[in-house]
């Protein structure tokens, strides 16, 4: 995978292929196939763990702030961990766009996590009297979706930082001001 | 732009030249260009006129329905505008991947369309009386971003119809609940 990743960032996802990986690594492509059946199983897997250490960072987060200000803040900053992301590995951005017909399980997963991520944000909110709100688990699925526009490197990249950080704080404040809403059942 | 299209279509964006579509005219490559300075600038024309269409059609829309099932059923119809252009003409997608780098001004224009049709459904809703906000076009903005994951067709393409009926659904929800919050400055 570290090869893979060095090989990607140097000449792109597209040009670098399972051969070049081998070759690289002093070995035959059968031996790599044995462990990443195709590049795309090897993309996922480099994808998978990016993703993983990324939200990773944000699970301690654990600041004493009310849930409103809380959820906008962690929004915030998953985005921008996102930006920093992309401008240190510029590929990252190649594989997603490669591989966007392949529908690979690692976006499946980065889905679920920032869901949970999102999940235990409005319980919090729910426990402290803040949020109302009869069924997290399905509310946080709807939550993540509202944020897609600030979290998906698709529109990380044509969008200016300034754009970004006032669409997510334009979306955090609907999202604050629906699940504060005490009329909602 | 009829020819583009109908070349699009049979070979694929990324396989048409501007040659190939001064072939298909009988006129030189020169011609073309003379109209349309690059691919690009063709395949920006050909969506938007495609998007202004497609908006088109919602703009007379003038059911007899209360604020928030209007808003909820005009981002579904949306959605499933999309959708059918999306199955009518596949190319349009790579048309979308192709050009995704070029920040094309006709993905700025669908996107204060898009805009437009939220405002004018916000404004209705808080001169009833159901909806309240202090700034209408800039609410109506948050809420376009809000629904991206149902109304781009990078996300389109990859979900099932009963999924995206279900997050469209949801995230209406979301809006809808944050609109209609009486505690919301």
């Amino acid at each position: 995978m570290a090869t893979a990743e060095t090989l990607f960032r140097q000449r792109g996802v597209a040009k670098s292929s399972i051969a070049d990986i081998a070759h690289e690594l002093g070995m035959s492509p059968a031996n790599v196939f044995k462990h990443f059946g195709s590049k795309a199983v090897l993309v996922d897997a480099i994808c998978d763990r990016h993703i993983s250490r990324m939200i990773e960072r944000f699970t301690p987060f654990d600041e004493p702030l009310p849930a409103p200000d809380r959820l906008a803040r962690v929004a915030c900053k998953l985005m921008e961990a996102h930006l920093q992301d992309l401008r240190d590995n510029p590929f990252f951005l190649e594989m997603i766009f490669v591989m966007s017909d392949a529908d690979l399980p690692s976006g499946r997963h980065y889905e679920e996590l920032v869901q949970n991520l999102f999940r235990d944000l409005i319980r919090q909110g729910v426990e402290s009297g803040v949020y109302h709100c009869s069924d997290c688990a399905e509310t946080s699925r709807h939550v993540a979706a509202a944020f897609v526009s600030v979290l998906h490197p698709v529109f990380l990249v044509n969008s200016g930082e300034e754009e970004l950080l006032q669409r997510c704080a334009g979306i955090a404040g609907l999202v604050n001001a629906a699940l504060q809403n005490p009329l909602e059942k």
